[in-house]
């Protein structure tokens, strides 16, 4: 039996209040009854001077007459507090995928009482490290990080420091860090057959830095698709490299305008779908495409995009679990992705 | 002069490498020059045990021949930090409008050296509670809270918590905390009004709770541009208390089924104007429509969704700046918001 079982067993469950039972007096009503405002209440509680003494002697009246007690949770919970708080380092919360990220590390990490403690690299690889070592200067020692930089061997400096990486392998840490990975290979390679199978022949990839394993695998299993189909890939119709929706409808266009214009599209994550869908609107064309990576709207437009979608819950739960369970070999989780049909991903070639 | 800057005054600019300089070792280096893994070189960096000493000695030969030196930033910062951590507590991070109040908080708060630990409560009040007595806790003192409980007054027991709310009046604090909040009251009416002006006479209101000071305040401005218009302000077009899109998308199929049915459409919220979506998708009326809150895909639906928005950045720069220069007195910072035009608030009456 391990300690905490030990205590827990020792403990009794907290007696709950009957339905009908009083309402445990607040702050505010020791206000109410005294005659003065909860500011007044608050530093008589908190021991503050400069409260004049007959103002002292009526909030005291008052805490005796409704039997008020302070709330102690907070000194409670500091004795028991085991201070897990867990670093989350990412590109940029205000993209969807990570925002999903984050709410999903979050709900895992309350379940074993961690706190979170999150920072955004926007795309820098300088800020991206600086923000570890802040983190770890500042007694975090658990690290939840989707890498961008191209090389993390620096984080073997830190010992103490388990690191978890997420999405992304880390570069110059392979034989020694934890990841949790989406299928990639598998995900390219389903969207691509996906948009084989309704008779596609020139299928173009819409994809970012293929520096990051993640983009490098979805565009690996486009490849393998198409090789399995017997055509040549088209160096023409692959756009690697673009971030920015903006940058994306551009490229786009750019396509669509082609002699022998692509009648699909693959775009390997969720920027890269919006930045289709803004392309889109402004012309008459109407190709097929499947995004990477599925949001909250996707099911909202006419016709809804078709996505490959995976379960960002069992992600952050998995990255919670090798943090708290660490091993001394590198492990990798491998999460499955499925291929969601809503109609864009289905209509034919012009 | 402060403590701070005289001690920033004594400290010299860290010197710059030239670019022409060699690159500093690496830890990777080290191992490459060893023929030892990362994992050996990182074992005796940091001094741990069980490092055969054939094995130890490669290392320590390669780290001379390369003059390579353990990072010590960690350590300067770890000197050098103000420990300043600032708790940011909202109802779901996943929600768009949080995710970007997440990512502005946090890019104020790195301005200021500051970390940024988050939580969600889920619309569970008592969540709410327990996140910032757990921060608290763990010694954050420096609170961001977008409020949603009934009553915040037991927040006055932590006399050294300082806490500024965001969006929402704190309930049972009003006289004691500081608050950054949007002018929800024009933003309603501004939204109303751009609606009567296309000749609209029957504008639905789509509203979340309105015990929320934001949602009570943005149906305020409604019907005050109503009464203005000298409109009679008809309850069945008022729809109170839905949350989630789905919701949202039955209750307004039901209010275009009305025998009078709304011709506009107001929604008080980001995830409001998301279930006018969900269904318009389905049916045959296009009622005009406006939405508070933007939102990153606002722009590529057809027609685009017109929005009364405002600036995060603003907003979360507001309470940081708030936090960070406390006042005996509360303090109540108005953001304010314009109406955007992209197509749906255009449409005319049926």
């Amino acid at each position: 039996m391990t300690a905490r079982e030990s205590r827990l067993e020792g403990e009794r469950p907290p007696p709950v209040a009957a339905p009908g039972a009083p309402k445990k007096p607040t702050m505010a009503d020791v206000a109410r009854h005294a005659g003065v405002s909860l500011k007044t209440v608050s530093r008589v509680v908190n021991q503050e001077p400069h409260v004049r003494a007959p103002l002292q002697a009526r909030v005291q009246a008052a805490i005796s007459a409704l039997g008020y007690r302070r709330n102690e949770a907070a000194a409670r919970l500091a004795r028991g507090a085991t201070m897990l708080t867990l670093g989350l380092v990412m590109e940029n919360i205000s993209n969807e995928f990570y925002a999903r990220l984050a709410a999903a590390v979050e709900a895992a990490s309350a379940q074993h009482e961690a706190l979170v403690v999150f920072g955004s690299y926007e795309e820098s690889p300088d800020k991206e490290r600086m923000l570890i070592e802040s983190m770890y200067a500042r007694g975090v020692d658990s690290l939840i990080v989707v890498p961008s930089a191209a090389d993390h061997s620096w984080l073997a400096e830190h010992a103490s420091l388990t690191t978890v990486f997420v999405d992304r392998v880390p570069l110059g840490l392979e034989s020694m860090a934890d990841a949790v990975l989406l299928d990639d290979v598998r995900g390219g390679r389903a969207a691509t057959e996906h948009l084989l199978a309704r008779g596609h022949r020139r299928i173009a990839l819409i994809s970012d830095d293929d520096g990051l394993s993640s983009v490098h695998d979805r565009a690996s299993g486009y490849r393998t698709a198409l090789r399995s189909a017997g055509l040549a890939l088209d160096e023409s119709l692959v756009v690697r490299g673009v971030f920015d929706p903006g940058q994306v409808a551009y490229e786009v266009g750019r396509l669509l305008d082609l002699p022998d214009p692509p009648t699909a599209l693959f775009a390997t994550n969720n920027r890269a779908a919006i930045g289709i869908l803004h392309a889109l609107r402004a012309r008459p064309e109407r190709p097929a495409y499947v995004g990477f990576d599925d949001f909250a709207l996707a099911d909202v437009f006419n016709p809804g995009v078709t996505v490959v979608r995976y379960d960002v819950t069992s992600l952050a739960g998995s990255a919670v679990d090798l943090l708290l369970n660490p091993s001394p070999e590198p492990r990798r989780v491998k999460v499955p992705v499925e291929l969601v049909a809503r109609g864009s991903g289905e209509l034919p070639p012009g």
